[in-house]
């Protein structure tokens, strides 16, 4: 195990919307990604996701609201919530989520990552 | 659920070693700590345990070797393996582990902080 630098592992890779796994907390992994555009709808009917903006600005728009979060701040989207994460420009984030969720969760389509990617 | 600002919520406490929930993730929880100062030797018997440095720079002890951790860095301290913390100057970092967990494991001590403390 060795420590891992946030920003080091963020130089590894340019690809949108592609979770890369950094590190594994039991069964939690936790995964970098960057985002820019907008995400599908979808909702992760067995977990909560955990969201923490590292570089930029992204939303998470609900049915009945949008979240903005900024660099600095994390919102826990619950199980079973059906959530659209979007950002004008690129923005990095952290996110955190048992082994073996989907990006997309069930809506399975052509932005739907290869998942465990490690790097 | 509103999202959480770390800065903000590091504003809102001063004491050392002394972590604070700011949220859950189906049953782990995200904390908060300032640490400064020697922490004591423990180890977590049932669970890995997630340093994140937010600002500042932190050390983790172990057997045979020191991890120095800066701000942007995390380190994921495996379940039972006795580890001791600290830092020279005051330090902020973000903990993750399931709820419930210990600051000082098994080892209770003047350093043990009441769990489950949330701001």
């Amino acid at each position: 195990m060795s420590k891992i630098n946030l920003k080091e592992k963020l130089s590894l890779f340019s690809e949108h919307w592609s979770p890369k796994v950094i590190s594994e907390l039991n069964d939690y992994q936790i995964k970098l990604v960057k985002i820019q555009g907008d995400f599908v709808w979808h909702n992760h009917s067995d977990t909560d996701e955990l969201f923490f903006v590292i570089e930029g600005k992204m939303n998470i728009e609900f049915e009945n609201e949008t979240i903005e979060l900024n660099k600095g701040e994390m919102y826990v989207v619950p199980k079973g919530v059906e959530h659209r994460p979007y950002a004008e420009n690129e923005c990095e984030i952290m996110l955190i989520e048992p082994r073996g969720v989907i990006n997309t969760g069930e809506n399975q389509n052509d932005l739907t990552a290869s998942n465990d990617v490690w790097i």
